[in-house]
């Protein structure tokens, strides 16, 4: 083997273009040239010792980049070798289709309009003052209790719902939650204002002057009862924000190349994903389930870094397809002005700077309907942010655990675990540190849940198979 | 499989400390507040748009740093639950001795210094003129030649020699070769200048002031014939350089701290890199021999890139072994000032800065003492270039081909066609791209020659084994 160690050992630098090799041959100057030649040492430092102050780097970051795209052309390979083409459009079809000609996900989505409509209707009577507020805190609990109950009902009852049927509709349902909760409360804020300045009004006897500067503001924007349209209801229903708002930013026009750009990245993201977790993840998975089976633990911790990379690799694709092509598909298709769905959390040194910055549309609800309000009744800070990681480790459970009709604290725990690793990476970790940690948590917490989900699964699904 | 990626799409973030966040509760204002809890959507563009100009991506670094070192510690995991611990020190020993009695690599390099000064007394003779130039001349091609014909010799009839004693010893004359050309050279150009200082004498007819100034510069510095002494002549022999000079720069002190860490640096890297051949490398060829004889090539090329990391790897950690930590050791002990053994070939964009920034030493002696002296015969640039890489690629047949007594074309042939590449590259790409070409024809270039003399080598040896 050695050889080929030696092999490169003395190689030699062929090509010479030195400034000094360009001086025209011919007629040379006899002394300077053997004084240039008699001399070619000097004093310094190799480049790579701490005393030589040498500091650029800049080809690493190239080198880096060139041994992921090779190690990983290199996995897609052996695994195209191994396993062949797994990649199958039809399956996916299945995974939402148990019976073709029952579509229960399809019927829930439909359902969600009662809610929709209701909450619609129970906002007109609100404001006309035909219900006192607290009939309507009390419809309003029945309301968002059903949204998040009917799905799970269906789901344990309904047979030909599938797990991916399931997450689906869950979402769906889980969103429309969020959206009408901020409905709710951003019009009783409404109502309370109006209230205030009725006060404001009789006290100060100004009733004409404040009606005219009202009137200014609203000769284009929405004021308070006008809000409440069917066309206002839907728009928010579907703009891409959990946070409703009165007036929303709306952008001047429909720019069709940034459309049909985003519509492309949509489409053909979505085959990538489905061909990856097909190719890639379901092989890594099927392979993993007997080592976690056996509890054999360096296998364990080989299928796990395996299985850490695809796993990785499609989240952030996922990350890219939602979050930048289809969110912002949807928002050039309604005009929607607020383009931050995310920030730069790929830069987050702090793992509480990763959770506000990645996902700002939940983030903004978060902070908006939660956080807020709970440090404006005088919650501690810390109870709040508690509050806030519990309510998010419920969402989670909720989410995975009822399609698969199984109970397992593992994405509860993730969630929660983030308090801790929260505190140990701010107290301990700094600038690159810091960053790498979170990143850290991010390509092994993930994979992690995955494989204690899907383990559980299939033992109690397909009993044991290797 | 899309509950895994479902399960991650709503993440809720749970901790909010925006600055918003931080007025105390209590006696809130609440028209403000208000105000402020309507309005939560701003007109504005997502990162990843063109249009933000946003281009801060630092986290990507530690990420691509992240990904590599999980994916290779897999990869070193897997390799150690398949083979279990192939490391083996005693196998080393037996790759340089085959019959304990016999030890010609070290007889070949204890018999060097009959060249050393055999030289030495000839440039004596020289200096004092007891020769002419003209059998100078002779003596010396016969010495240079029996330096590159002696190791051939050996290892074609000692047959206790094992391929990586041959290496050694090939290499060790190889730098004698160098060594002895660049100390000829040298006294050559030393004599020339004396004549032509006298003969300056004699035309101006100015002889003490000469000498006084001689004198003066000579007062430390070693003058031409007073370097002719065996104490001059080993210190050139060590040293880490391959050209001569009569007065090398010298570092002040041997700095003890420097040099223990170089030590220490020398002695582990060492283990390192046998470990990592003997787990890694050894394997990995082995597995290769079967698609490589049966002409599978989409395994080949999964084969070539799953050697390519492992090689590329020991590589750079030879790389940094050989010359920062042994060259600097040596450097250090003999209190040799010019430690410039390469420069930021990392960041090289083109073929050529890569051949001249990596390996300086021999980048010196080829342009002090082969492409220079070509230049001032007239003959043109690019006939230099080419006979440059036509010598390097030589000599890298040599150490290869003699000890594995098989010539094969493939060393040569792998120097040879660096020169269509450099033109390439500096043709077609620039900057990062130049930098990434010369990444991946290093990364991929050496394991397929590894790989060809290795599978030529087995077949010849061992027969046809999978």
């Amino acid at each position: 083997m050695a050889e080929s160690g030696g092999g490169v050992t003395r190689r030699k630098n062929p090509v010479q273009r030195l400034k000094s090799a360009s001086h025209s041959p011919g007629e040379p100057e006899e002394t300077d040239r053997e004084e240039a030649g008699l001399r070619c040492h000097k004093l310094q430092d190799s480049l790579l010792s701490s005393a030589s102050g040498y500091s650029n780097y800049r080809g690493v970051l190239n080198w880096c980049v060139i041994m992921l795209v090779l190690g990983n052309a290199r996995l897609f390979l052996e695994n195209l070798i191994k396993y062949g083409i797994l990649v199958d459009p039809i399956q996916v079809v299945s995974l939402f289709l148990k019976d073709p000609y029952s579509w229960p996900s399809l019927c829930l989505v439909l359902a969600s309009h009662v809610f929709i409509l209701g909450s619609l209707h129970l906002e007109r009577r609100l404001a006309s003052g035909s219900f006192p507020e607290r009939i309507g805190v009390f419809l309003y609990v029945l309301i968002l209790c059903s949204i998040l109950c009917l799905p799970v009902l269906v789901v344990f009852t309904v047979p030909s719902l599938t797990p991916v049927g399931a997450v689906f509709s869950l979402m769906v349902y889980t969103i429309l939650f969020l959206k009408l909760y901020s409905y709710k409360d951003v019009n009783r804020w409404c109502r309370e204002r109006r209230r205030a300045q009725v006060r404001a009004l009789s006290r100060t006897q100004s009733a004409p002057q404040m009606r005219k500067a009202n009137g200014d503001i609203g000769k284009q924007e929405v004021t308070y009862p006008g809000n409440l349209t069917h066309r206002d209801m839907y728009y928010f229903m579907l703009a891409p924000t959990l946070c409703y708002e009165l007036n929303f930013p709306r952008s001047p026009r429909i720019r069709k190349r940034f459309l049909l750009r985003r519509l492309f990245e949509m489409l053909f993201i979505m085959q990538l994903l489905v061909g990856l977790i097909q190719q890639w993840m379901v092989p890594a998975i099927q392979n993993s389930m007997k080592p976690f089976r056996d509890m054999d633990y360096s296998r364990m911790i080989e299928r796990l870094l395996k299985l850490a990379v695809p796993n990785h690799l499609i989240w952030l694709i996922f990350f890219y397809w939602f979050f930048h092509s289809s969110m912002n598909f949807v928002a050039e298709l309604m005009r929607f002005g607020d383009r931050e769905f995310y920030r730069d959390w790929w830069n987050s040194e702090t793992v509480t700077y990763f959770w506000q910055n990645w996902n700002i549309p939940v983030h903004k609800w978060c902070l908006r309907h939660f956080y807020k309000p709970m440090m404006r009744r005088g919650i501690p800070r810390w109870a709040a942010q508690t509050a806030v990681f519990f309510a998010s480790a419920f969402f989670h459970e909720y989410l995975v655990s009822v399609p698969m009709k199984m109970f397992r604290p593992w994405a509860f725990m993730g969630m929660m675990s983030q308090i801790p690793l929260a505190w140990f990476v701010g107290r301990f970790l700094q600038g690159n540190y810091g960053n790498a940690a979170v990143w850290i948590s991010l390509i092994i917490g993930q994979p992690t849940a995955v494989l204690m989900y899907v383990h559980d699964y299939y033992i109690l699904n397909h009993g044991i198979r290797s």
